[in-house]
Formats: C-alpha cells, structure tokens, sequence
C-alpha cells in the first residue's frame, strides 16, 4: 500500500546536469523552498532567480506548504490508499505490446469483455435471486411461527423467539463482518462511487467481501433489520466483476492467458461498472434502471460503449431473474416466488391528474426535499458517533450491532399491540385478515374479522412491508396513527441502523420511511389530493430519495421499472426535481457525505471558483521538491528514491547535449521495482536498445502490483547497487502536462476528464539554465479541501455555485 | 464566414527574436518545410538542426503536406464551416469579468439557466401540439373527402383530388425549403450532432430554420409522404434554443442584459442540448427517451448537470403535451385529441415468453440488423444521387419534391385497389368497418362487412398506420399479401423521400418498414411465434431502428415510453442488442453515414489504432508553418496576418530576456479583430496596464463573432499602422498544449475529451534557440482522413478495433 506520488520540486537538476541530483530526507514535510522568502514568485520562476517582467505575479502569498493526507476509514480503520491509474503508459515495451497484436488477439479481446460482461450479469442475477430465496423464506418461516405464538396469546414467548432469532441472525452478520470482511459493512456504493472516480479501496472488491456480503446481506435483512439488499448487491455485483477480471483472489488465482487483457485498471473500471448496474437492476429488477444509475451516480468517466455493454449486462440479469420466477412460480421455492418481474405493481390505477394536482404534488417534493436533508444531516451526525464507537474494537461494533437488532425487535413487535384492530371492510373478501400468508390484512393479535394494520407493516419483510404501503385502491386501510407510528419508528431505525457493522443499503429504509411520509401527507391533505394513496405514497418515496441521494432520471426510471405505471412518470420527475433543488439548498447527498466522513479523495465534477485565481505553479512551489531521476540512472539511487519516498510516478529527465534538457517522461514505482526484481542492470551507462528490454519483460509483469522495495532491495549487492538501470524502455514519454501558468480550475478538468493520476508541471519559458519540469500534481494537491489548507486566504473567495 | 486555424510552422522566431516574424505567402499549401529533405526529423527537432541522440526517430516518412477541408454540404451547397470554442478564454479580461461578477450575477445566470431550460421545453411543447393539431386536422380532412368520392365511386376523381391537394402541400413544403432555408430541408439530426461535437454549420439554427421546418413539416406529414416529423421537431427544439439564446435573430435581436450570459459557445451548447431533448421528447412524447436520445445520440460531451437540466425540459414538455390533450378530449379540436400520452399503447397484452421464444426473438433481431444495414447502404446511394440533382439548381430540387409526391399519392392511393376485401370478424362488432373516422378497418372500397386491410393502413396518417400495425389482439386483421406489399412500397419510399427538399424525419419512415417486417415475420412464422403479433411488429420496428440507427438504450426506453409495456422490455433489449450488433458489422449508423455524406468534421470517440504510430510533432510538421504573433505586435502585422491567413487563433510569442523566450499563449481572431474595430493601438513599445483594456472593452464586445477584415482594414491609416497593439489583455495565456512525441491517439483524445479548439505543440526540448512552440493542430488535422491523406503508409496500419 504505497502512497500517492506527491512529489518535490526539482529545479536544481538542470542547472547542475549531474548525474544524481540530491533530494530531501523522505519524511521532511518543510524542507522545502515553498517557504523561502527570498522566492517570492512561487513556482513560476523556476530555475532562473532574476525577475522576468512578464512573469505573471501570483495572485496570493502562500502561508503553509500544500501537505495531503493518503489515510482513509476502510471499513472502520484507518488505512492507507492508493490512486488507480486510467492513463495509457506509453513507454517503448507497451507500444511494442500492442503493436505485435494480431488480429485475432484483438478479437479475443472483445470478445473476452463480452463474455465478462454476460458473466457479471449473469451471477449477479444468481446470487440476487438465491439471496431473495434465503431471506423470504428465513424470515417469512420466522414470521409463522411467532404468529402462531401470538395467536395462542402466549405473547412473552413470541417476543422472545422473534428477538431470539432476530438476534441469532444478526449475530452471524455481524461476526462475519467484524472477523472477515470490515469492509463488508455498509453499502459499498461511496467506495464503488471512488473506484470509478479513481481512488482504489483495499480490501475493497475480493472474494471474502463477497461472501460475507451475501451470507451478511441473508443474516441481517432476515433479522428484520431497517436495511435494504440493494446497496449489498451493488457492491455483490462489483466484486463479482473484479474477481472475475483477476481471475480470482490471492493464491487462488487463474493464470488463464486471455485475462492478461484485463490486466489494467481501465478494463477493471468498465467492468464494475458493469457489475454495479447489474446489481442496481438486481435489486429494483430494473434493467434500464441500472444502467442510468450507474451513469448518474456511480461512474466518474462515460462513453457510449460502454452504455451498451452495462445494458447488456443488466439485460442478462433481467433474464435470469425473470428465469428463477418462471421456476418458482408453482411453489417450488418455498415461500418465494410470489409476484411478477415488477416489483412493486401499481399499474392497475389510471392515473388522471390536473392542474388541481399541482399543490399537493409540489408540497410532497418540498417535504420530501427538506426531510431528506433533514435524514442526510442528522445520519451525518450518527455517523460520526457510531465511527467513535466502531473504532473502540471488534467487541464494540458487535455489541453496537446486536444492540441495534433487539431494540428493533423490541419495537417491531411491541408497537403493533398499541394500535386498536380495525374491523376488515366486506369488499376484499377473504383478502381480509389474512393469516399465515403474505398479505396486506394481518389479523395478528386481532379477533377474526378484524385486522392490525400495523403488524401488517411491522411484521413482514421491507419489500412486503412496501408492498403493502403502496398498494393501490386501499384509501381507508392504515389509520392515521398507525402510519405515524409506522413513520416514527422507521425514522428511528434508519437512522440508527445504518453504521452498524453488517451488510446494509440505504434504498430500501428511505423507502419505507418515505412512503410513510406519502401516505401520512395524502391522510392530512385528503380533502385536497384526488390521486389514490397508494400513489401518493410512491411519490413520498420518490421525494424522500430524491431529497436524501439527489438522483433524477436514474431514480425516474427505476421507480417507473418498480411501479410499471408510465403515466405516474410526469408527476414523478416533478417531484424528484423538487425535492433534488430543496435538498440541494442544504447539504450535499447522502452518498457525498459518506466519501466525505471516510476522506475518501473523491474528485468533484466542477472545480470550485476561487481555483481560477491559482496558478498551478504556486501550488507546485508549495510542495516539496519534485524528485526525478536521470533516464540512465543508478541502481543505488533509485534504491533510494524508492525507499525514502512514497511516490508512484517520478520524471525522468535527460540531458541530451549542454545547455540543453530534456522531460523524457514519466516512470512509475511499479516499473521500477519490476526492473530491481529482475535484477536488469548495466554495468556502464550505454543506452540499450529496444529489444533488450523486451526479450527480458512481458507486459503482463509489468502490469502487476509492486511488492515492498525493502524486501528487493535486501537482496541487492554492493556490486549491483553500483551499476546503471537505462529506464528509456519504461519510461512514458508522454505523460500529460500543464504549463505552470495554468490555472487550477482549468487543471482540475483536464485532470478529471482524461482520468490522470500523474500531471506534470512544465515550465512557461523556454531558455538555458530552466529546468524542464516545475512540478507535478496529483489528486490529492488538486483537492479544494487540501488546497485551502495550504492557500487559506483563498477560502474568504468562496463564492455562490 | 472564417476557416479553422490550420497554421504555420514557427520555428524562426525564437532564433531571430525580431519584432515581426515573417509569414508565408497567404494561399500557399506547399510552401513549408515539411517537404523538405534536409530536415529528416520533423517537427521534432525543431530549431536546432544538429542531430540529438534521445530524439524519437519519427515512424514513417511523410509523403505530402497534411490539407484539410473546411467545407462541407450545408443544405445542398458546399459552405465553409466554422468550429466551435468551448474552451475557456483565460486572458485577462475574462479573468477580471469572472472575478468582478457579484452575487447577484452568478444567481441571475443560474436563473436563467433554468427558465431557458423551461422555456425551451414550452415552446417546444406548444409548437408539437400544434404541428400535431395542423396535421391531424389537414390529413383527417383530407382523407374524408377522398374516402367520399371513393364511396360514390369516383375513383378518378378520387385519385385526382388525393394526388393534387398531396401536390400542393409538397409544393409549399417545398418552396418554403428551396427558397427560404435550404438547410431546414432534412432532419437536421446530423448538424445537431456536428454542432454539439463543436462543427458550426451556418445558417442551421435560426428564425427562417425554425419557421420553414414548422410549416414544412406539416406540410411535408400533411401530403402523406413517407416521412416524419420527429427528426424535424429535434430540429425545431435546438432552433428553439438557439434563438432563446441569442435573444432572436440577426437585427430584431433583443439586447437584454441578462442574455450575454448566454454570449458563449459552451452555454448555447448545453441549451441547445436541452432543446434536442425536448424535440425527441415531444416526438414521442417520451421524456426520459428523450433524455436518453440526447446522451447516447447526440451530445458529445455529458456531465450530470445536463442530465438534471434536459430533464427538467422534456418534463415540462409532457406537462404541455397532456394539458393539450387534456383540452382537446372532448373534440374541441378537430380530429386531434384521440388517445392519451402514450402513443401506441399496448399494455393491454400480458407478455408471457419462454425458452422457445429465444429462436424467433433472435430472428427479428439478426434481420432485423441485416436489413437496417441494407437499408443504410442503399440510402447512402440514393443520397449520393439526391446531391447531384439537388445541386442543379432549386427548380431540379423542387421538381424532384414534386415527383416523390405524386410517386408516393399514385401509390397509397392505388394499391388497396389490388387486395381483396376481407370480411370482418364479428367479435370486433361495430369496430369493423370504420368509416369516416381514424381505425382499424377501413371500408374503402368494400362493400358493407368487408374491410380493405391494405387502405387502413395506406390511407391513415403515418401515426395511425403505426397505431394500426402494432395493434394488439389482431393477429388475422392483415392479410400476407397487404402487409408485403405495405413493405415493399415503404421500403421503395423510405429510400427516395428521405432525400428530398422537404423538411424530414427517419423515424417513423423506419419504424413503419420494421413494423411491418415484423408483422410479416409474425405471419410466416406463425407455428413457431407464441407472441402476440403486434408486439412482434414492435420487435420488428425496434430491431429496424437499431439495425439503421444503432442506438440501445435511448431506442429501448423510447419504445418503452411508446408502447407502455415494461414486460416487453427484456426482449426489446435483446432485440435491439442483437440488431445494433449485426448492423455494425457491414456499416455504420445512418447518421454517420449522413455525417460523411456532408463532409463535417466530426471527431470520433475513438481514435485509430493507427494513431499510436504517429506524433504530433510528425502532423505538425507536415503542415504550413504555424503564424505567430509577437505579444506587442505592429498594427500592419496584426492587419496583414488577418488578412492573409483564414486562421481563428495565432499563437504569441514573447523574448523577455536574450536567449529566452516564452510561448505566452494564443489570441484568437475575433479579439485582434475587436482590438483594429476600436483603434486601440499604442503610440510605442509598451505594455499596458491591466485597467487600460478593461476600460474600453466590455466582455460583451469581444463575445461577438468578427466581421470581415477587408472592411475593418480600409478604414486604418498609414499612421496607425505604424503604432503597436499589446496583446498581452487579450492572449488566453493557458492554451492546452502537448509535448510534440505525444502521440496522435492521445492528442485526440485529450482534444476530444476536453472540448478544445486548437491545440498547441510545445518541443521536448528545453533550451537556448529552441523555439517555444512547434505547431498548431486543429480539429480538421486529427480528422483521420485528412492525416491518411498525408502519411498515405498508415492505411496499411489498420486494423480491427
């Protein structure tokens, strides 16, 4: 886990063309010239001290040097992370890989990507409906035999054999997360969310995060617990496609020759976001759904390619689901297998709505706006405290989970005994109460004729509670306090539920408390609303989630996959613009929120305004010296850079004849160790020729992770460090540069639109005695938060959008 | 009416720092060095003969100069075309603009941001409803007269009648086209695309597009031809934009402060983006198909932002659709209001598909895919001949209208005359016949009971014979016969209509073809297909449209929001998937093909695999010598460089110390042209302060575009001539630059990714006479037609992928 390269400044080089140019002690944060006074103009100036008249002045005086923080909450410690690296290296051993491609290893190519896409659907929609298949019938057995308890009125025993199971439940989860898997806790979505954005979790995307999410997901949603499969299937579907481009985990890995091409962390990318759409549209059975989710919330970078292909997947998983329903249609699968593709059918209701409609329809998205700000902040908060509480220990986070699962049983089971029954209307018929099945009139602790519309949505899984809230035609079937206590406790519950060490996605708890809110809103205004509450209460959901995640046509459409009424489509993106723009005005979505508190480096799509006032060069005068090496360098020296700092790219610089200079390219950290692995050392300084390198390393090595430099470095003799590496083969001659005039802004977005991890810093003039390279940044140097640390007068220039 | 910057080599100016850098002569293409044999090395050299041994050898030997067309067919005569600039101008006084904008101002322009977004999306609803409204009412009445005479037997007045008002519409749509706007003629898709790709063609977007597409299209729909008005309402909603945006056209320009917000490529981009969605969106009355058309289709730049904001405008395109049918459901309004918003509904079917549907869901989709690619072919060669007719003259392009017109009315009007009449089911009741009003059994010729299956779909709108075709439950209503010669006389039209003067869509025209081969697919496979008929008409008209038009997920959630029937949606993907893949494989999409046809400059997503082999330094150097300016520059340079050059962009160049010398950055055209327009000339050599431009130019003036420099010129004295211009207000001193060993696969995409209008080369080199800038590139030189022009060596290089 080595750190991002946040390199120093490296002016003396070309003034001295030495063959070793000095660089600072590795851990000295200060030593640097960013606070000399005697260099006024920053990193402008570089190499030639005297003042130069058109030199543009900068704009502000730095007051710190520009330090950046690699530390991120995985899971619930704090770990080291590392940047991905989208740019295509082009140095003389990846030129000659691809240009020895023949046609028919282009063709295995695209059709291996294919392939993995069929497969990652394909899974996702397995493992979807298999887990589907474990949590109806765990928990709808454990709902029977409690009901059964009830009814004999023995009412402590059913308490204590629904929290009883609940508990034990809960107990496998959180076990298997605390020991296993920490990072399987939670959603997944905001790490998924940094991948695409080019920030690599460890311990993110392997095979026991996938088994622990399925097993966890099973345990604690049949545990009754306020949380969703969703989010878990999304992070399911992105394992899956990670495994499956490696080939597998660890020492378990297939050295199947094809997977070569998936080699690189941009073929990786295409594929997990594959995977999340598959999951998105794994767990809504909304395929179009998926794929817009995926480009709306999750994927940093586009394209039309992969459109398709993340369609495509998500077409295999429609196809696999709707395969096991087929299946289970005729009771095969125990209590599985109810319902059709969609989930959540409403489309039995003509919806008719005017010009009437519009205030209560606009009230639902100003409500739902500020509640779901009002969520966002206050899981903020709860958030922060349960990291506390989490961070104390394995033994804190499982008491913390457990506690959490007895007080949900506790209030699942005892509230419905606080609602009156209500006598069942004769026009559903025997639909009314209904015992021992799923259905929206749960008699539970009522006399025959009579049902607890309470227990009719307290007592079942989240997918039938919903169910039940949104079913349509059913105006007078929750009571007003019902609902409210229906509300309340869910307000509770998803807040509390969210942090705590299992499995767990926001979707569906938004989604409940939402529906509520609809319901509640179309009891309160029912003299006004001529929309049926069923509908209302989909609405509600629609706002409350468009107000808590700030998704819009993504949510538009999943909810019109989950509902399959099109004609509700108008009034809901209404709503969701509504609620989007009210929640906006407060806080960011929930999904930023979380990056934020884990300090994830996450790159914003806009670059804040004061950043057009910086000059990239005074942000790399405010770091440490950039440290390069010579393009035929010694072995010792590299040793030592590599050992004394962290960084993953460093210049290569050249001098070709006096006085004149060269930015031969980049190398990176891991090409370096490969050649200190194989030992491919000169014993003169001679520049090899191309096939030398070539006969030695296969791109494949190349592609690999760099291990320690300590432990390659032990093993290296004196003779050796003595002797010369020629880094032309590996160096990429083209990195991506920025003159040192340009602004920040103007940076961030190139940075951010060509997906670069390194960006050289090169010099404004072009003269004797300037060195070639001024700098280079990374994401971290590009982040508002890091740049005000160092740049503070800046944050007065903060301004509106 | 300016070409793009295609530049010279500059190499001198930094050897010989005189104040005025010689050029080449204006007009001369071969004058450079690139073909000069003592300079082996390119561009990669640059300034400095003697031989460096780190230097790359260049791949291959160029063998011309690099030319580049700026041409292209623009209606249907060749025109110069501009590029766009979506780059951010960073020079000084954009820079004091930005930072002296208050509060107030950034919230004045996100305001008006949305209420542009909001008035595109209504306007564009309006004049849908009322192209519908016209056309419905025109063709209704139309029709009726002609069903009359037919009744009584006057087949010849009948046909008469039929053909001259069909004649007469044509003629208006016509002469409006040929006269007025040429460019209306068409869908106006491609430019659409070229225009958000950063191509400007002229004339495209304005008042006289906008109202000849209006009354054309209703004309062209009126008279029955085989054409749509969806193409031409996508035109009409980015002509809607543009105009919004600009404040209206030409002289009646409305100068409201606000607007020059709006006074930028980028802006008027997002805007016009908007409207393309609201015209798809209005077409179809799809809202999130339009959304979803305007990303995958036609935006080549897509950030989140824009999805919120075209979404918020085709909802309120569906709000304004709905309130019309609203208030025209009681017949208010003539023959328009049948129907709600869904177009051709057909959830009334409960699909059910199993295993044995896979085979013939994959036979529509492969032939569906081969015969869009047919289609494609075919078209192409029609258009190839179209253009040669169309550019005699406007009587030859109204004569050729007219001929389609009478070609198409002898045809629908004759042909029902050749089938039989078939009895009518009694199950259908009063359904069967129809007359006199829109439905599925037209009487015709038949006597009472009988209907002609041929004329209800012949003799109907182009809409109602869609509606009647994917009608569901009907799986007898057409006879083999009907539905193949239905297909063969659309095909027939479809290929020699599209090409006319006459404002037109390709939708409905495809969509009509593929409904019809899926109906007779349905009827030849009748043993095997187990899905309704008028579904597999769907699948037939959505595996045509992706075979032709190679979109998926926009086609699929268009077809979703036309039929209502998410059960459909697994297979459509299938379909659809399946279509786009065999399609791809014999030719690109139509649009692509249209793009080529024209000539624009459209940049691909991807570049060519042959594009890794070649370094910028090699492109530039095969090209003129780039012209640069000197940052104080004499007045008759300045004058003599507009003149002699059709360059948009100059590269200044500055030497604030002997041997050093500094790329300061670029000017455009239209800013030294604001600068001779206002006189702002120095007496001597000096550099003006920051204040001194700010005071005479507004941000405003230098938004607008330049004028001639023939009229500008004439007007300065010899005296003024003689004074000097500082550039240095004016000059956007963070250009984006590439290092000239980048190689040209790269430059594209950087090019591409970033929205960039010219991109400057910078030498590898850092030191005394090297020159700091070594060429210029513009889109029209990573175009790869043009570069294959010049290194004829790489076509052999191409490959797969």
């Amino acid at each position: 886990m080595e750190e991002e390269q946040s390199p120093r400044l490296g002016r003396d080089p070309a003034t001295e063309p030495s063959p070793a140019p000095e660089w600072p002690d590795s851990d000295s944060k200060n030593d640097d010239s960013a606070n000399d006074p005697e260099d006024p103009a920053g990193g402008s100036g570089s190499g030639s001290g005297n003042g130069i008249s058109s030199l543009e002045q900068p704009l502000l005086k730095r007051s710190t040097t520009l330090t950046a923080s690699h530390l991120a909450i995985v899971g619930a410690k704090v770990s080291h992370i590392e940047s991905l690296d989208y740019e295509i290296i082009e140095n003389d051993l990846f030129k000659h890989d691809w240009r020895s491609r023949s046609n028919v290893e282009v063709l295995q190519y695209i059709f291996l990507k294919w392939a993995m896409a069929f497969l990652v659907g394909l899974l996702t929609g397995v493992i979807a409906s298999l887990i589907n298949l474990a949590i109806e019938n765990i928990s709808g057995l454990k709902m029977l035999q409690m009901v059964n308890l009830v009814r004999g009125k023995r009412y402590w025993a059913g308490f204590l054999y629904f929290a009883g199971v609940n508990f034990a439940l809960t107990f496998v989860a959180a076990v298997l997360c605390v020991v296993f898997a920490p990072t399987a806790a939670g959603p997944g979505i905001p790490e998924i969310k940094a991948y695409l954005n080019g920030v690599d979790t460890p311990n993110m995307f392997g095979a026991p995060q996938l088994i622990v999410k399925i097993i966890g997901s099973i345990g604690a949603v049949s545990s009754g617990m306020d949380l969703g499969k969703e989010g878990p299937l999304v992070h399911i579907g992105a394992c899956l496609a990670n495994l499956l481009s490696q080939g597998g985990e660890g020492r378990w890995r297939l050295r199947w020759r094809w997977l070569r091409y998936f080699n690189n962390d941009r073929d990786r990318r295409d594929l997990i976001t594959c995977g999340a759409s598959s999951g998105v549209c794994a767990a809504f059975r909304a395929p179009v759904g998926g794929v817009l989710f995926a480009l709306e919330e999750v994927a940093t970078w586009w394209r039309s390619a992969l459109l398709w292909r993340t369609f495509f997947s998500t077409a295999t998983v429609v196809v696999v689901l709707r395969g096991f329903i087929e299946v289970c249609r005729d009771g095969r699968c125990g209590m599985f297998g109810e319902g059709g593709l969609i989930l959540f059918d409403v489309s039995d209701v003509t919806v008719r709505y005017h010009v009437g409609d519009l205030l209560p329809v606009t009230l639902v998205g100003v409500l739902g706006g500020v509640l779901g700000a009002l969520y966002n902040h206050v899981l903020h908060q709860v958030l922060r405290l349960y990291n506390l509480i989490n961070a104390k220990g394995r033994l804190a986070k499982l008491a913390l989970a457990l506690a959490v699962s007895v007080f949900t049983s506790a209030g699942l089971y005892l509230l419905p005994f606080a609602v009156p029954c209500t006598p069942c209307d004769p026009a559903f018929g025997d639909a009314c109460p209904t015992v021992g099945k799923s259905g929206n009139f749960k008699q539970f602790n009522c006399p025959t004729g009579y049902y607890n519309d309470l227990a009719s949505l307290l007592h079942a899984t989240n997918v039938d509670a919903t169910r039940n809230i949104f079913s349509t035609g059913t105006a007078g079937e929750f009571r007003l306090d019902s609902l409210l206590i229906f509300f309340g406790i869910y307000c509770v519950l998803g807040l509390f539920t969210f942090g705590i060490a299992v499995p767990s996605g926001l979707f569906l708890p938004i989604i409940l408390m939402g529906s509520a809110y609809g319901r509640i809103l179309a009891l309160v205004l029912a003299r006004f609303v001529r929309i049926d509450h069923g509908l209302y209460a989909v609405l509600g959901a629609a706002a409350l989630m468009s107000g808590s995640m700030r998704m819009t046509v993504s949510l538009c459409v999943i909810f019109l996959e989950l509902t399959n009424n099109l004609l509700l489509l108008p009034i809901t993106m209404f709503v969701l613009l509504i609620a989007k723009t009210v929640g906006d005005a407060f806080n960011p979505s929930i999904y930023e929120i979380i990056l934020d508190l884990k300090g994830l480096p996450f790159l914003e799509p806009k670059p804040e305004t004061w950043m057009k006032d910086l000059a990239v060069g005074e942000l790399a005068a405010a770091k440490p010296r950039v440290v390069t090496l010579q393009v035929i360098e010694k072995v010792s020296t590299v040793v030592e850079v590599l050992r004394s700092t962290p960084h993953n790219g460093f210049p290569v610089l050249d001098w070709p004849r006096p006085g004149v200079s060269e930015l031969h390219g980049l190398v990176l950290r891991s090409h370096l160790m490969a050649v200190l692995k194989k030992r491919w050392f000169l014993t003169d300084k001679r520049r090899t020729e191309e096939w030398e390198a070539r006969e030695r390393f296969s791109s494949t090595e190349l592609a690999e992770k760099s291990g320690s430099i300590d432990e390659v470095a032990v093993q290296l003799t004196p003779e050796e460090l003595d002797m010369y590496i020629d880094l032309h083969p590996f160096t990429n001659t083209t990195p991506y540069t920025v003159v040192e005039t340009m602004s920040v802004a103007k940076a961030v977005v190139l940075f951010r639109t060509c997906a670069l991890r390194h960006m050289l810093i090169i010099p404004k003039f072009q003269g004797p005695e300037i060195a070639p390279i001024v700098g280079i940044l990374t994401r971290q140097d590009l982040r508002a938060h890091n740049i005000l640390g160092a740049f503070p007068h800046l944050a007065n220039k903060r301004k509106v959008h």
